[in-house]
């Protein structure tokens, strides 16, 4: 073993930097796309995202940069070369060989047109979804469903397609470990549900319009609340609300205005702001090092509910919350209980990002079945919206009275993104264990909490979450937090502990 | 001759259509850093900029698009090799060997370096500018000079570096012409100005004040009402106001908004809006191309003068917008004469874009003067503050209380351009030959123009000088429009009469 190892990683420091740099030019074209493009503007946009997309993936699978990886960490063995670097930089090497194995199987050919495909299909999407024509978007994805396989094939996998697909999301994830999951939740989420409906408790509706102007006033004042300040950040609008951090201090969060429903809004700010503080807590200087990167979507998804449900929907929160209500929405007489009901009510809803804690996973579950059906070819894209309706009457006892509220509500397919749903119900599951795990630890949050004092938890997740980047598997990163791991239990537990009081259940 | 030319040049306009779109990815990153970006963000997007730079210049300069356009056009001689090429792709042919040989002289290195400084500066001219702060700013200036004076030496020049630097942004155009022009010009402003000033004429100031919402409201229906329609084209602010065409299909305009002054913003979005109307015009489909691309700033800048000033201004043009003005801004009363009278009256201003039109080209000179001094070296940049005021004082008559006010006050410096602003003088004088012809060619204008139908004039311009692209060079292209070429007597011309008129002068 040498030891010029350092200069070498310092070397490949600067390429991932600059590949990380490309990214960020990617994000902001898609940014851009979805907040202030002039809708004529998308053809040549697509081909702007395809030629960038040509060239990160040429930065990530270069021979230089293959070379240089190779000078580090041999790619056949995994073997370190010199003897000259720290464990991290050890650890980041053996992330970016995996990383490197996966995007190598990718030929450059296929990577291009995806791009562009997603690109046209996000556009053909947004126009379908505006005339709930359905018939408009299924050539698009039955592209994308195609593509999808085409990519399972050349990734390689071994018991299911989608496994190739959920393991680019949330790594090591599989459609076993997965199934055995949905099947538990789903029961146990029916019958809850099952038995609020017979309950049939009605709370007071707030009956209210607030303007745009106020609701992003008090969106922004939230945010900031929450540790995402307007030097570093920005909140705009868009159809589906995302989250993007185009570098580490330029987050940009983007959320829904419905003029009578403020409610809405609110949640929204708190789930994309969720994200916003991993991508912030992070990313810093290690751009382009795994270490300074996420650990899965279903990890970043676990930020995004914990502030938007775990904490945001808490009592303790709502309370700490109301007095930015009152104020910015000119609700002066606006009572926590009346709040708190309307924020928790259960109430299934056509609308996954609308939907209450109860109905959210069974809207995951009804769409990892239908994707993946469709990825193995037991479901033809044609049925979508009928397969579709169908799980929604079974899960949730509802039907889309069209399919902008039903199958064209979300953006995700149009994207190319397949398996990348499953996330959104891990994340739910990952930030119930987070949030027991620093509740235990830290008992005097719930005073904290009063004087929106939410420093403790960001110190927590700072040192148990962020600082590990990408280094660890998520459920090797869960293991190290919780020694459960993936445990629906918690998760479920605080379900029913919630509910139950506010819906009067025996238990 | 070989006769397999049309292939090679489709692969050439793929080529080109790449190197366009990553040039629209930094026109967006650029946007995107005046406009929306968190102030935090900028050190990130330096880097990005600088890395989208570099991939720009290695596609316009790589041995693969040398091998591309010489198997099209001999990179020595000039020689078209294959014989079954139109005179239209030859001529194109012709410019991009002339951009090559421009190009191949500025080393990666170099050019990467000068993007970021650029950046870098920009955003601290920014807060320079906000503190009316040079010395802060001193050191950037100092550098962007170096490298432009190290850019000259890269290009070679005949006479004077500066002549290098002037070529970049309006081909063949040198100081010992300007020298010539700007004498003249020098000499016969302030001659009309202090003739202007003798009779000390005081017209009825229009006191108003007009929301942010409705000046916006008012530039975004004017620019419709010219031919920017919001499906191609948006309105936003920056300190500095600009137009970028991101695509064919994507022209972004900023302005800039003062309540206690609304023609300030109605000028600013005419201004954008001619630049805007040339963009759209001459891009199309030929991306990439010469034959796509606007043949110099200085004529760029004749169709922003064109729109703002010649035509913008004219009484005919003023009669025609007012009853936009009285429903936006909610002025029922406001009379012709006044309006006219507030828009014409000559005041010198500190800010060159606030100017009126006799002082507007005694700003232009006065930057000339500087910026040649400062890259022949004959004045350090320390004194640029003492020497701007001293010249504003010798031509205008007022000196800047500060140097925001002052030499603080344009982007242009510290985003590395040097050699630009005699672009704008010539602008003016291209734009009253061009409306000269025009007017000559169509004399009913003045009375379609009462109908805000400016049709005549777009199908003129796109004629005569969008459909050229960048395929002749400003003077040439000029000599075709109209024999006397380059003339600022008609320049002269045209403001001795109007402004005689509206000051009872003498002629």
């Amino acid at each position: 073993m040498s030891n010029n190892g350092k200069t070498l990683y310092s070397k490949l420091f600067d390429h991932l930097e600059k590949t990380r740099s490309i990214e960020s030019a990617m994000q902001l074209c898609e940014w851009d796309q979805e907040t202030y493009m002039p809708k004529e503007g998308i053809f040549f946009r697509s081909l702007t995202l395809s030629n960038l997309s040509e060239i990160h993936h040429k930065l990530k699978t270069s021979p230089a940069y293959k070379k240089l990886l190779g000078s580090l960490i041999d790619l056949k063995t995994g073997e370190i070369i010199h003897s000259d670097l720290s464990a991290k930089d050890i650890q980041n090497l053996k992330v970016l060989k995996e990383d490197f194995d996966k995007q190598s199987k990718l030929p450059l050919k296929f990577v291009k047109a995806f791009t562009k495909l997603s690109s046209e299909s996000s556009f053909m999407w947004q126009k379908a979804k505006e005339h709930s024509d359905f018939k408009s978007f299924a050539p698009y994805l039955k592209n994308i469903v195609k593509s999808n396989q085409k990519k399972a094939a050349f990734l390689g996998f071994k018991h299911h397609p989608y496994d190739a697909l959920i393991d680019l999301y949330e790594p090591g994830m599989t459609t076993e470990v997965l199934d055995h999951l949905f099947i538990k939740l789903k029961f146990e989420l029916i019958e809850l549900l099952r038995k609020i409906k017979i309950k049939n408790k009605k709370f007071q509706k707030i009956e209210t319009y607030s303007s745009f102007h106020h609701q992003m006033h008090l969106g922004r004042n939230l945010l900031e609340a929450i540790g995402l300040k307007p030097e570093f950040s920005r909140l705009d609008t868009t159809t589906h609300p995302f989250c993007s951090s185009i570098g580490p201090f330029d987050i940009r969060l983007t959320t829904r205005v419905i003029d009578d429903d403020f409610i809405s809004n609110i949640y929204s700010c708190l789930h994309e702001g969720g994200h916003g503080l991993y991508g912030k807590g992070v990313s810093k200087f290690s751009l382009g090092l795994p270490e300074g990167q996420s650990a899965s979507l279903g990890l970043d998804e676990s930020q995004s509910r914990l502030y938007e449900t775990r904490l945001g929907k808490s009592y303790g929160f709502i309370e700490a919350m109301l007095p930015f209500i009152k104020e910015h929405l000119k609700m002066p007489n606006l009572s926590l209980e009346t709040l708190y009901e309307n924020i928790n009510k259960v109430e299934p809803h056509f609308i996954r990002i609308e939907s209450d804690e109860i109905s959210y996973c069974l809207h995951i579950i009804l769409r990892y079945e239908i994707e993946k059906a469709l990825i193995e070819g037991s479901l033809k894209v044609e049925d979508v919206p009928k397969i579709w309706n169908e799980k929604m009457e079974e899960y949730l006892g509802i039907i889309p009275a069209h399919d902008s509220q039903g199958c064209l509500q979300d953006i995700h397919w149009s994207m190319g993104a397949i398996g990348y749903f499953p996330t959104y119900a891990l994340g739910n599951i990952y930030a119930a264990s987070l949030f027991e795990v620093f509740k235990k630890s830290h008992p005097q949050f719930d005073e904290e909490l009063k004087r929106f004092d939410l420093s403790a938890l960001q110190t927590f997740l700072q040192k148990n979450l962020y600082d590990h980047g990408r280094l660890l598997k998520p459920l090797e990163l869960m293991k190290k937090i919780t020694p459960e791991g993936l445990n629906p239990e918690v998760y479920l537990d605080y379900l029913k502990d919630k509910y139950s009081i506010l819906y009067g259940l025996d238990s």
